[in-house]
């Protein structure tokens, strides 16, 4: 009954925040109070009929029992005018509908009609093109958690419409096993590169975005449909059924989300039955590397492997502790998140270093110019981390989540919404003519992938726990929710985050009362300052949560001020590729250099400008007609002369200065690159010796 | 006339020397006078009569009009006691018996006794695999031509009949493309793959080895039945003609080496018409890339595609050059020279930076550890610049010859003769488990091109032109050979060389004369000193020969001295993967690191090693007892600190000295790494700034 009541009285402080100015057209979660609950076969679940999916936020952990942060739900957090509220817009307005008309215009959803009679064009697209518009709806679904979109949500129910149509009888749903076919149906050792579980599984994340925007159960009655009259009778451990391997892991996260959403445990028994690998399947070691599952998940080491499958079998697995607090799984994922952090991620958390297999690299394999970094693995490992963190309330995870956000896969998007990356290398040189942005891709994953992660960012701001509150990342923002105690709690940040280092934070709880807020000090802040109500904080730590425990009234005050001055990053000296070499980081932004801005005459191909190596007074500004403003930073360095084209390899004492001088490097934000003209880029740039300077 | 009589008083002369106690097992040419000439269907050509097959060269450039440095015979030039006649006594005692061996336990002989019914194994082995035994049956013709081997020469004159008695009465000759496979012969649109004229190319390379070892035909008469028989009438540029391409390069040189065997010119058109390309073949791009070849070769602009397809094409396309004189030939190949020394060869020799499609990258692309760098890559570059040096006497194509000769072949083949790099990297990382070094390859190419080249050596060590005689390479040696005016001339070499810079030439002319001694002073001696029978020379320009013009009699002496100072190389800074990395070269002995031979403790995958950037003292000490005997360098350098494992990235402010520790870093050469149990290599160490040192 409690929860009942906390809900009502949430409702109600909702209808109160909704008259607050919103600065962006993105409408707070009130909106859909009158909107009646769509019919189906789910309709009629207990769960449902309190309307409980308007509490549940990206991932529901309302009721995991090992999850020490809890998260917020998209609609009861309003990102205002700032550095996202941008990308958002243009998210909605821009980069959703163009997909739309590029998914439409290669056929994917010619895929679902075809099977009705409604097309007569070929099946289009490889094995996994279904999923393309389950991420899309997604995405969508999403956006209508923040916002209602009466035209957008017209179009999405239409399209639900479609592809439930195309679902079989006995509840099978995939537009490519059809007609010859559908002999290949879950062949197990085919599942490599089938990916029937891994489109289900992303119709089951589309269709419950879409349920938690509307109440709409249309798509996620046909998902249960799948999985209910279609695997579970025939797949499974029993000695009738049939193995499986989930070959592209997203079906073992996705099915714990569907037990989240419906409370019905044999999902997460399926999922960690597939988590765990069946041995009746006699994959391949190079399968078993490749995939990341088919064996106990337990048994994994290290992270190898295609990138994307392994972070996401990581999010399944850290899904599956939050639920179950197996410590085996908590134990192989942090042997596996410490292998992530040391050896194999990217400065801008993006992760995979090889384009052969998308795969991870040997321990400190990290190329820059050939870096795959695919945008779906930085997103993975985003969404991973978000699970970590719910599960230890670490604020190592919030680093790893924001450094991904902000750099390597904020990059994939254009600044305009309408190219995107689905390589993020870090360095680039012109004269290849590699394309790296683009409309479309025939394996279109990551720009759904980008646009889901961007409609669902007010999800991963706030976090809430049984002792308070949490401030995971900095932007201007409204948060309307509870706390554990029910008690209504609105969260207000004015910041100019992440060019500025200064964020207030607004506490305002409906009746003061005693509670932690959990403030995030960044691991790069080596300085940081906080103050409550105007009094300094003591104990402040960087990488870790700031916990604020006091009797909080409305409109307390509390100021962060983040250390912003750029940072000379050295790498590991493991790490061959970025040897002599340095980057530039300034709060959470990894900086690069494009040729363009560069002193001209210079081959864009050779590069020649050296850093300078120690950190010297790095000059800043916001430039605010930049690649929709930016802070630039000016960085010392020596313009190197053109090397001889005689001279691949000299001796020591036929080098000369002869020809250096000094200059000013001019850095961008390295998720801003290529958005102008394409010219040469790197963000580890040649670190020349302080005699050189 | 004047032809003959100069060879008949170098015979005399040959018979003299023949008394010279040679310090190897190899002998001189003269042990075959007694020889009988083999009868066969060539057996009756003119030139043959003469048997003048006793002196041509590796490629037999004596009347090759645009040859401005002629070959000299191998048979001319003993290499005693000294550091090539220790590899090439292994080369004769082990590699190429055990590789025979393993050639026939792989089926490669069965192939063809299958045809003629005396075997009833499946056809083994890759398309290429007949090349196998060509290339070796080449490597044991080379050894023919140093020393008499009864035992060897039985083998192969065995397995030369067998090989004979497979081909067709058409002339054709090839055990992969049989009964069924026959349907595919010599498509033009396979040949990318199918290697036929490929095949035929080794087999023409390997029976003129043989002959010129022999002077039995029995195998050029083969070859010579296939491309007159069969290839020339069906194939080439007429009407009724089809269509041809290389495929592989490899025919174009072996047709033209036909041709200055034979005299006979239908064999130089043949290979300018597959040196231009046939353009009723409709080739796709990435073909012409990969292929090197199908366009005319003179359209070329740089090297790119298959490393070893460009350096044979190149090969052949400077034959036809030396033959003809088409300037257009000499311009596209300065082109493509200048492309391979600028941006795309390796410090040790080698090129071909890529695994995917064993291909160069973009320029400056040129990764350490995951460098390809095949052995065949580097042999082809020593060929091709071996026939650049015969069109142009340009010693910077020596300095290329001796940095692959001394390195990135050297590197190809084990210590003791029995194991064999197909790649050649420039880093290692035993962690990964790698095997870098392999008894057998299921594709061999390289073994057997490692011995032929072992094999060949002496005929690189020396040539001739209308001014008198070059000293190409250094190694205790003797040359028994003739000036072009026909007196004979002897050149001894004493020598420690490559551990130490000093080389004495007798010049011992059979008669005072005046000529020219062409003494290489390589670019590598910064500061070399030149004197004969004592007096000092002026004028010594490294990277050039130095032309010592005088009367010439018996036992006059030239002193050389190079310069053996350990070298601190530095790459062109566009090399990213070199970036902050130095290298240490000695003579022409590039140097790698072992993890094996520095301070333990430190883990190996790490190698926190680093090397001072400036040239300091380095120490330096020959060790006998180590890897077959080589000078050791010792250079200062720094210990670092294990990195912690949670400082993948750093802030500069976070970076300790301590922990740091001056230390000595112990560094061998590189052709002799992988030698011992494998540990990890690094040639570009990376370069400590000056205040860590």
């Amino acid at each position: 009954m409690r929860t009942i009541r906390t809900k009502m009285s949430r409702r109600t402080f909702l209808s109160r925040a909704a008259s607050v100015t919103a600065a962006t057209a993105l409408m707070p979660a009130s909106s859909f109070a009158a909107q009646p609950v769509q019919t189906g076969a789910y309709a009629a679940d207990a769960r449902l009929s309190a309307n409980r999916w308007r509490d549940e936020g990206i991932i529901d952990l309302s009721n995991s029992p090992h999850a020490k942060v809890k998260t917020v739900p998209i609609r009861a957090v309003v990102i205002t005018d700032g550095f996202w509220s941008k990308r958002r817009t243009t998210n909605v307005e821009s980069s959703i509908p163009s997909m739309h008309d590029e998914l439409l215009a290669h056929g994917r959803m010619d895929n679902f009609l075809r099977l009705e009679d409604k097309s007569s064009k070929p099946q289009q697209g490889p094995v996994y093109s279904d999923s393309d518009i389950y991420k899309w709806t997604e995405a969508v679904g999403f956006v209508l958690q923040s916002s209602d979109q009466p035209a957008l949500r017209e179009t999405v129910a239409k399209m639900i419409s479609e592809i439930v149509a195309a679902q079989e009888p006995s509840g099978y749903l995939n537009t490519y096993y059809v007609g010859d076919r559908a002999a290949e149906r879950m062949l197990p050792l085919t599942q490599e590169r089938g990916h029937e579980l891994y489109n289900i599984g992303h119709l089951l994340q589309g269709s419950i975005a879409y349920y938690r925007a509307t109440g709409d159960p249309t798509l996620l009655d046909a998902g249960i449909r799948f999985v209910d009259n279609f695997l579970l009778p025939n797949y499974g451990p029993g000695v009738n059924q049939k193995p499986i391997v989930a070959g592209h892991p997203e079906i073992e996260m996705s099915l714990i989300e569907l037990y989240r959403t419906t409370g019905n445990r044999k999902y997460l028994d399926l999922a960690g039955y597939i988590l765990q690998g069946d041995s009746r399947i006699p994959l391949k070691p190079s399968q078993i590397v490749y995939m990341f599952c088919g064996i106990p998940f337990t048994s994994r080491t290290k992270l190898e492997g295609h990138a994307v499958r392994a972070m996401y079998a990581c999010c399944g697995a850290t899904d599956y502790y939050l639920e179950t607090g197996d410590p085996a799984y908590l134990h192989t994922l942090n042997t596996l998140w410490t292998d992530l952090i040391t050896d194999q991620m990217y400065i801008t958390g993006g992760v995979g270093a090889r384009s052969e297999g998308e795969s991870f690299g040997n321990p400190y394999e990290l190329p820059n110019a050939r870096a795959y970094g695919e945008s779906c693995a930085a997103i993975g490992n985003m969404m991973w981390n978000w699970r970590m963190l719910a599960a230890t309330g670490d604020a190592r995870h919030t680093d790893v989540i924001e450094r991904a956000l902000y750099n390597g896969i904020n990059s994939g998007m254009s600044l305009n919404g309408k190219l995107y990356c689905y390589r993020n290398p870090l360095a680039y040189d012109s004269s290849t003519g590699d394309k790296i942005r683009n409309p479309w891709y025939d394996t279109t994953c990551c720009p759904p992938n980008l646009e889901r992660t961007l409609a669902s960012l007010p999800g991963y701001m706030y976090g809430t726990s049984e002792e308070g509150v949490y401030v995971h990342l900095y932007d201007n923002s409204e948060m309307n929710w509870h706390l554990a105690s029910g008690t209504p709690l609105r969260l207000t940040q004015k910041t100019e985050y992440p060019w500025d280092g200064e964020v207030a934070i607004t506490v305002t709880p409906q009746a003061s009362e005693i509670f932690t807020v959990f403030v995030r000090i960044p691991g790069w802040s080596k300085h940081s300052r906080v103050k409550v109500n105007g009094s300094s904080v003591e104990g402040v730590v960087a990488g870790h949560y700031l916990a604020l425990r006091r009797r909080w009234k409305p409109n307390d005050m509390i100021q962060l001020i983040f250390d912003m001055e750029p940072q000379v990053i050295h790498a590991n000296p493991a790490v061959a590729d970025d040897t002599g070499r340095i980057a530039l980081q300034r709060g959470p932004i990894v900086y690069c250099m494009e040729q363009m801005d560069q002193p001209a005459g210079h081959d864009p191909a050779q590069f020649p400008l050296y850093a300078a190596r120690l950190s010297p007074a790095t000059e800043m500004h916001y430039d605010a007609q930049l690649l929709d403003g930016v802070v630039v930073l000016s960085h010392p360095g020596v313009l190197m002369p053109a090397a001889q084209p005689d001279s691949l390899y000299q001796p020591e004492l036929d080098r000369t200065t002869a020809g250096c001088a000094p200059t000013s490097l001019k850095m961008i934000p390295y998720y801003a690159w290529n958005n102008r003209e394409p010219t040469s880029m790197q963000v580890w740039i040649p670190a020349a010796a302080a005699a050189e300077v």
